[in-house]
C-alpha cells in the first residue's frame, strides 16, 4: 500500500487497513442507493487501540479519499488523526461501540424505506425469511427522545436511546444488527464496516417489502417463530450450513 | 466450446451445455433486478441422466463461472461434480423436478413484489392479460409449513408443500409455472432455465401491478375467464399465433 | 439513406422513412422503461397509400432492424411487405387508424402504472397540470368486452371497443390521445409514431402519480376545468405559447 | 472562459458565470430524475443588475447549451438577451425573485412525489430529520387559484399565490425553500441555482417518504418541534456544526 508514503519518515499514518475498509464501505452506500448527497456515514473500530475510523462530515462521496477518513478515540471522542471534522453523528457511533462489544462496523443512512418506518415510529416486524436470514426478530424503533436529550449531547444521547431499547427488550446487538431511530432513520452494524453496509441493504429491502405486505394484509401476524429460528440459524451460529 | 478442455484427457466435464445455460440464467437474475447479493438460484435438469445443474451456495454473481456450477443427482441429492456446495435450496429444486415431469429449469428469488405477496400469504389473482399471457390462472401461495416440516428436511419439505398445493388445487405446473412459498418468496419454472427466469420476471411484474390494482379497487374481481383463456391460448398450445 | 439499396434494381423497399420512424419509436419503448421483453408495439401510418408500418410479433428490441418492420394494408389487413408476422395487435391498430382520421402513430404497451388502472377498470382522472398539458380530460377505460368479441375477431374488436368508448363519451381522439383497455393495458397515439410514444410516457407518469394522489385523498375531486383548459390550450391549438 | 468570444468585439455576452450555473443546474435535473422530457426549469438571478437567467422553453436537456440561456429583466419581464423564448414559467420566477429578496435561484419541476402531494392539495408535514435538515417546518401547498387568476396573467399569478401563502402563514422563504402549487407541482429555491436544485432533490425525497409514513400511520403527528429545531439549526444559522 503506497497511500500516505509521503508522511512515512515523520509519522506513519494510523490504521490504514481499517481506513481502507471504512472508505470502501462508505463508497458502497451510493452504489446500493442507500444515500442521497452526503447523507449517511460508515465507521469501523479497532478494538485493540480503542480507536474508530469514520467518514468526515459533509464531504461528497465521489471525492472522498483514504486521507479524508478521521480517526477518533472511542472513550474521549477526541480526533487523533485527520484534517477534517468527523461525521456529525460520531458520538452516536462511539456510544454504540462502547456498549455493543461484539460489533466492528456501524452505518447510518436515511435510506428511504427504513426511514419511512422510523418516521412512522414503528418496529419492522419479522414477516419473512429474507428478514429471518439476517435479523433474529423485529427491527426495533426507539422511543421519542426527551427534550433534555435533544437539547443536550444529542448525538451521544441518540446512541444511548438505542442501547436503552436493546436493554429493555433484552435484544442481542449481534443477532439484531439494526435499529430505527424514531423520527430519524436507521443505524445498522456488523462485525466490520462491510457487514454493516450489507445489513443496511437488507434492512432497506425488508423495510420496503414490509410496507406493502402490511398494505395487502393489515394486522398481518408475525412469521412463525420456528421458521424464524430455522432461517436465522441456517446462516448464523455453529450449525450454519449456508454459503461455502 | 473450449471451456474445460484442459481436463479433456483425464475426465470430460459433464453437461457443459446445460451448465452454460444455468450459468447464464443465474447471471440474468441481477440484470433483471430480481436478486440482491447472492440471493436467488437457478437450476436446469438433464432428464436423460437424472442430473441437475445448480448454482453454488453464497457465491457472488459477478464472480460466478461455469466451473462453479454444481451437478447433483436428482434421486439421491448426491453431488456428482463440482468443488463447491450447491445452493442451500437444492432439495426444493430436486423435489420439484421429481414431481413436475414437464419442467426443465427452476428459479428461486426473493424478488420484491412476489415476496410481498408471499409474506402476506396471498395468491396473486389473475387480473389482466399480462398475467394471462403467461400464467393460466392465479399464482398460488402455499400453506404455512408444519413444525415437523420446518424442523425436518426443511428444503425438501418446501418442495413437497409446493407439490401438495398444485395437487390439491388440481393445477398443471406447465400452465401455472410459478408459486409463492408462504412467508418466504417465489419459485418459478419453465421448459428450461432461461424460460424459468423469463417467468420469474413476469411474475415480479404482475406481483407489482397486482398490489396497486388491489389498492385502487379493494375486492377487485378476477378477470373474465374467457379473456384469460383467449390470452393464454393465443401464446400457448396448438393454436398459438403470437411470435414468429 | 442506404438501407435496402441492395434491392434497388429489382424492387424499391416501401415507406423507408416511415419504417425508420416506427423502428426508432419501437426502440424508444425500452429506453423509457415502458416495456418488458418483447411486450409493446408501435406503428405508423401513411395515409396517402393506406398502408401502415408495424413492429413484427415477438422480436426482441435489441435485435430489431428496419427490415423487420412489416407493411400492412389498412383496409384489408394484408401484409404487403416484410418477411415476419406483424404484431399480434395489428388489427387493433388498423381499427384505430381507420376510425381516428387525425392520428399518424399508435403505441401499445403494458407499462406498469397505466396497466394498473386498466386492470382496476378505472379512468385516470385529470388531477393536475402534468395531465392537462397533454390530455384534455380523463383517460377513459373501456368497458369489459363481450364473450363474442373476445371469441371472435378479438384484436379488431379491441379497437372497436376503444372507438365505441370515444364515441359514447364524445371524446376527440386528437385531444385525448390515450385509452386504457379494460383488464389489459394502455394504447396511446399521436400525429406520428414518436408523438405516440411521447404520450405513452406521459400517460405512465400521470398513471403513477394518480395512484398515490388518490391514496393521499380518497375521493379526490377533478382539477378545476378552467385550469385544465388553461394548460391544455397553452400547449395545443392556435393560441399555444409553450415551446420555441 | 472562451464561450461567446466570437461576439467579443461587438458585444460582450452578459452574465456568463450565472448562465453557466443555470445551465449546469438545469442539466442536473434529469441526472437527479426530477424531470421527464423538457419539463422543469431552473433560473438564477443577478441582484445587482436586476436580471435573471432562465432555461429556454421546450428545449431538450441533452442539446442545451450556454447560449440557449435567456436573460430576462426582473422588473419588466423583457428578454434582454437570447434568441430563444424563455421558459413559459418565467413570470412565476420573476414574481418570486421580486418578493423573496434572499433567494438567488429557483427550480420548478413535476417531480413525481412532490407533484403527488400538490395534486392532492396537501402540505407535506415535517415528519423526520431528513425534512428538518433542510426545511424549517411543513412544505406548504397553495390554495386553488381563482378563475380570474388562471384566465389572467396566469404564470405571474402563480407566483403571487405562492407569496400570499408565505405571507399568510408567516413563513420565511429562506427557512422553507419550497412550495407545492395546488394541482400543479413543486417550486424550490435557494441562495443560488445549485442550492435550489439540491432542495428540489430533498423535497422529492421527503415527499416520497411522507406518502408511505402516512400510509403506515394515518393521522401521523408532526415530529417534535424541539427535534425540528435541533436538526434545522445544526445545519443552518450561526451555531451550525454540520459539514466542514
Amino acid at each position: 500500500m503506497t497511500i500516505g508514503q509521503e508522511y512515512a519518515i515523520e509519522e506513519q499514518p494510523m490504521l490504514n487497513e481499517l481506513k481502507q475498509q471504512v472508505l470502501e464501505a462508505n463508497l458502497a452506500l451510493p452504489r446500493h442507493n442507500l444515500v442521497t448527497f452526503t447523507w449517511g456515514n460508515v465507521s469501523g473500530v479497532d478494538r485493540q487501540s480503542g480507536l474508530m475510523v469514520i467518514k468526515p462530515s459533509g464531504v461528497e462521496y465521489p471525492a472522498m479519499t483514504l486521507n479524508d477518513m478521521v480517526v477518533v478515540e472511542l472513550e474521549s471522542g477526541k480526533v487523533v488523526e485527520g484534517s477534517k471534522k468527523p461525521s456529525s453523528d460520531t458520538d452516536t457511533h462511539r456510544a454504540l461501540y462502547l456498549d455493543f462489544a461484539s460489533i466492528g462496523g456501524i452505518v447510518h443512512t436515511h435510506s428511504r424505506h427504513a426511514t419511512i418506518w422510523a418516521q412512522a415510529g414503528l418496529d419492522i416486524p419479522a414477516w419473512g425469511t429474507t428478514h429471518a436470514d439476517y435479523f433474529y426478530g423485529d427491527i426495533p424503533c426507539t422511543r421519542l427522545m426527551y427534550d433534555d436529550e435533544i437539547d443536550g449531547r444529542y448525538e451521544w444521547e441518540t446512541g444511548r436511546v438505542i442501547i436503552e431499547t436493546f436493554n429493555q427488550r433484552q435484544l442481542d446487538a449481534a443477532a439484531v444488527p439494526a435499529v430505527l431511530v424514531h423520527s430519524h432513520g436507521p443505524f445498522a452494524w456488523g462485525k466490520d464496516a462491510d457487514t454493516a453496509v450489507h445489513n443496511a441493504v437488507v434492512l432497506e429491502e425488508i423495510a420496503y417489502m414490509g410496507i406493502f405486505s402490511r398494505q395487502l394484509v393489515p394486522g398481518l401476524p408475525q412469521m412463525q417463530q420456528i421458521l424464524l429460528d430455522k432461517h436465522y440459524l441456517r446462516k448464523h451460529g455453529k450449525n450454519a450450513y449456508y454459503g461455502q
